[in-house]
C-alpha cells in the first residue's frame, strides 16, 4: 500500500489550498473531512501531476499516512481543536506528529502539547500567514513544538513556504506554544499597521480634502520604496475598486471594524509581561471605537470642533505624512519585536528574532521591506533588546521625527483621530526619556499606600510622612 | 455574653484602621489575627469608649459576633482570602456574612460567591478606597453581593463611610463581584489621572522649565477650583515636601513606578468588554515603560530631538495646560464609567451609576468635584451611556478642546511623552466621528482573509474579489 506524507484534517479553504499547494510540490498528501462535500471539492481540484486521497473515514485517512505520521489540523481555534485531536488519537501511534495550523489562544497549545507529550504524541502549535493566497501559493509558517521532531516537516514545510531570496518563510521557532505566540504578535502588529493605515488615509480625506485618487497614487508610490509592504499595496488595489453603479467601493462599506481576537491577545497578553505596545492597544481600542456607533452619531452633534489645518502644499504635505508613516510603522514593529524578545524570556520560548524577521519577509499579512532591516539589526546584535537600539534603524527613525511630529500636529488641529500615530510617538518618546516623570507617581502611590519608593541616591525602599 | 457587632480578620493597617473607626461609631468590633503582635498593637490603640476584643482565637473571634455574623477580611488578595475563608466555615452557620475588603480580581469573587452560596454563606466582595487614613476616619466603600444581606452591613458602613453633604460615601452596588469590579475601575481611573498629572509636571517643568514652586502653586492653585480632587490636592503637597538635606523629594525618587495589578486588570477587561479605556491604557503601558530604564538610558543617546517649542508666556501656557488637564481628566473618567455601563450589563450587577459617581465623592482617591457633576447627569439621565453625552458636560469638555489641542502639540514640538493625554483626544475625537476611517480596515481583511464586510447603504454580508 502506498504510504502518504502528510495529512491534513479540516478541508475548508485553508486547508484545501495549503493540500494542493504540498501536492503541487510533490508531497503525497491525505486529507480528512467529515463533510464529504468539502472532500469532493478538493477532488475537484487535483490533476494528474497530484498524489491526493481524500476521505470522510479517519481510520483510512490514519492508515495512509507514513510513520511518524504528520498530520495537521485546519479547523477552527476552541474546541474543534480538541475535538480532532481526541478523534485521531485512537488511530495514532507514539511519535506520531499533529500540528495545529489555526489561530489557536497559545495557553490551550501549552495545555495540548504537555497533555498529548505524555502520550508520546508531538504536538506543534504553528501560526499560518497569508490568508487564502497565501495557503495556495506560499504562506509565511511559524512553527513551534518538540525541536527533534521538526526534522520529520522540514522539508515538507519548507517546500510550501514562500521564498524571499530563495529562502523559505519558515523555521522552526521554539518550545511550547512558541509558533502560535509569534503568530499572535503577528497579528498585533497587522492589527497596529492597518489603523495607522486607516488613520493615513482619515488624515488625506477628511483633514487635508486629497482626492481618493491621489490617496491612491500616494499608497501605489509608497509601495515601490522603502515602505514596499503587503498592506500598504493592498490598500491602493483597495482604494482602485468601484463598485458596479461606478461609486468607489471604500465609501460604502460600513465603519464597524470586526476582529477575531489575535489582537486582544496580544495586548492583554504584553500587559501581563509588562511589554508595551501602546500602538497595538491603541488598534484594539479603535476598532472597538468603531462598534459605538449610534454613541457616536449623537456625539458627533454634541464635542464639534472647527478644523483649523493651516493650509500648505499637498505633495508637501504628503511627505510628511510619508515620513510620519515610516516612523510609525517602524515603531509597530519595534513594540511586537520586544514583546517577543520578553515572551521568549518568560516562557522559555528560545526565539531568534533574526529567525522571526526573516520569515516574516514574505507570505505573511506583515511582509515589508522593512523586515530585511530589521533582520540584519538582529544579526548584528543577536542580544538587541528592541529595533530602536539598532544604530541604523535609530537614524532612520530619528529622521522621521520631524514629519512624524508635523503630522500628529496637522490631526490635532484637524479633529482627526489619532490614536495609533500618537501611541507611535508617546512609546518614542518615553524610550528615549532618560528620566520619566514616574517619580511624581511613585510619590502619591507612597502618600496614599504606603506603598514605599526607591531613591535615585541611595539604595533601599523608603516611605515618608507626606502630610 | 456580650455579642460583637461585627468581626474583622487581619489586623494590618488596614484592618485596625477599619476597626478603631467602627469602634469610634459605637459598634462593639471584633478582631482576630494570627500574629500576636498584630493583636497587642491593636489594643494598645484602644481606648475607654471603645468596645473591642481582640484575639488570636478563630472559635473565641467567631463565637463572640452577634449572628447572623458579619465577618469582613482585610488579607492580603489570592490564596490567603481563600485561607481565612477556609479557616472561619466551621465555625460558621447559615445565614452568616463574609466580607473580602481586598482588592480581589473580581472572577475570585464570584466563584467565592457561588461557592459559599451553596453552603447558606453570604458572601461580599467590597472595595475600600482612601488608604490607610482613608480605613481610619471615612473612606469609600463598595460593597457587592447579596441585595437582602446587606441590610445587616449597612447601618455600620454607613456610619464609617466617609460622608459628602452628610451622605454616607456607600451603597450597596450590585450583585456578585459588582464591588470589587467598581473598585478595578474606580483604581484603572486612578491610574489614568496620576498618569495625567505626572506627564503634566513632566511638560512644565522639562518641556518649559517652570520652576518647581511655581508648578506647586499651580496644582495648589487647581485645588481650589474645578480641578478640585485629592490627587491634584496630594501632588502639591508632594512638590512642597523637602528633604533632611534641603533638596525637593521628588527630584531624588526613582521613576520606575511599580503597580499591583488593578490597573492592568481594568484595561485587560475592557479588551474583553469591547470597552475602550485608551487613558487607562496609556498609564499602564507608561508604568511598563518606566521599568524599561537600561533600554531607556541607551535610548536617549540614539534618539535625540531638539526641543522646539514657541515661547510664551508662563501664565497664558500654564491656563492652557489646566483645560487640558481638565479635559483629559473628564475623558478618563468618562471611559471608566462607560466601562462600568458595559460590564453591569455583561455581568447582570445591575449597577446604577448615579450612585457610583455619588460613593466616589469622597472618602477614595479618585474624589473630585467633578464627581458631582457627574452624579447630576446620571440623575438627569439614568440610561446615560457616556458621561460625554450629557449637555451640560459635552459643553464643558469642548470648551477646553483648544486648551487640550494646544497643549498636547506643545509637548509634541517639546518631545515629552504625553501618552495619557494623547489618548484622551483620541478617543475625544473618534467619539465624536460619526463616521470613522475603519471601513479602510474592514475592505483590508476582506482582501486578504475574506473575512466580508457590511455596506451602509443595504443590508447583508459582502465579500469582493479584490485583486
Amino acid at each position: 500500500m502506498e504510504l502518504y506524507d502528510f495529512g491534513i484534517v479540516g478541508l475548508g479553504v485553508m486547508g484545501r489550498n495549503l493540500l494542493l499547494n504540498m501536492a503541487d510540490n510533490k508531497f503525497a498528501v491525505a486529507g480528512l473531512d467529515l463533510d464529504l462535500a468539502k472532500v469532493q471539492s478538493l477532488e475537484n481540484e487535483i490533476n494528474d501531476n497530484h498524489q491526493v486521497k481524500a476521505t470522510t473515514s479517519v481510520a483510512d485517512f490514519t492508515q495512509a499516512i507514513r510513520k511518524p505520521r504528520a498530520i495537521m489540523l485546519l479547523v477552527p481555534a476552541g474546541n474543534p481543536v480538541d475535538s480532532a485531536i481526541n478523534s485521531l488519537l485512537p488511530h495514532l501511534e507514539e511519535g506520531d506528529i499533529i500540528i495545529d495550523g489555526g489561530n489557536s489562544y497559545f495557553p490551550d497549545t501549552d495545555r495540548r502539547f504537555i497533555e498529548l507529550s505524555k502520550q508520546n504524541i508531538h504536538f506543534f502549535g504553528m501560526g499560518i500567514s497569508g490568508g487564502e493566497k497565501g495557503a495556495r501559493f506560499g504562506p509565511s509558517l511559524m512553527p513551534g513544538g518538540d525541536k527533534n521532531a521538526y526534522e520529520r516537516l522540514r522539508p515538507i514545510f519548507e517546500a510550501v513556504a514562500a521564498k524571499v531570496n530563495g529562502e523559505p518563510c519558515v523555521t522552526y521557532l521554539g518550545n511550547g506554544s512558541a509558533g502560535n505566540y509569534v503568530k499572535m504578535v503577528h497579528n498585533g502588529i497587522e492589527y497596529g499597521v492597518m489603523q495607522l493605515i486607516a488613520e493615513t488615509y482619515d488624515l488625506m480625506k477628511r483633514g487635508f480634502g486629497i482626492s481618493d485618487d491621489k490617496i491612491q497614487q500616494t499608497f501605489a508610490n509608497w509601495n515601490k520604496g522603502e515602505l514596499h509592504s503587503f498592506l500598504v499595496e493592498i490598500t491602493s488595489e483597495i482604494l482602485n475598486k468601484f463598485d458596479e453603479d461606478g461609486q468607489r467601493l471604500v465609501h460604502v462599506i460600513s465603519d464597524w471594524a470586526k476582529s477575531k481576537g489575535t489582537g486582544k491577545w496580544t495586548s492583554q497578553n504584553a500587559m501581563d509581561l509588562q511589554a508595551p505596545i501602546p500602538v497595538i492597544d491603541a488598534a484594539v481600542t479603535m476598532r472597538d471605537m468603531s462598534k459605538l456607533k449610534p454613541e457616536r452619531i449623537q456625539a458627533a452633534k454634541k464635542l464639534t470642533w472647527a478644523p483649523s489645518i493651516d493650509a500648505i502644499n499637498e505633495d508637501e504635505v504628503i511627505e510628511q505624512i510619508k515620513d510620519a508613516f515610516y516612523f510609525a510603522m517602524l515603531n509597530t514593529y519595534a513594540q511586537g519585536l520586544a514583546q517577543l524578545t520578553i515572551a521568549s524570556e518568560t516562557y522559555n520560548y528560545g526565539l531568534n528574532l533574526e529567525q522571526v524577521a526573516k520569515i516574516w519577509r514574505g507570505g505573511c499579512i506583515i511582509r515589508a521591506a522593512a523586515l530585511e532591516d530589521f533582520r540584519q539589526a538582529y544579526s548584528r546584535n543577536p542580544a538587541l533588546r528592541n529595533i530602536l537600539l539598532d544604530d541604523t534603524i535609530a537614524q532612520n527613525i530619528a529622521a522621521r521625527q520631524e514629519g512624524a511630529r508635523a503630522t500628529i500636529k496637522y490631526a490635532i488641529d484637524g479633529g482627526i483621530p489619532f490614536g495609533a500615530y500618537m501611541n507611535a510617538l508617546a512609546y518614542f518618546d518615553s524610550y528615549r526619556s532618560e528620566r520619566m516623570p514616574t517619580n511624581i507617581i511613585q510619590a502619591q502611590r507612597d502618600y496614599f499606600g504606603a506603598h514605599t519608593y526607591e531613591r535615585i541616591d541611595r539604595e533601599g525602599s523608603f516611605h515618608t510622612q507626606w502630610d
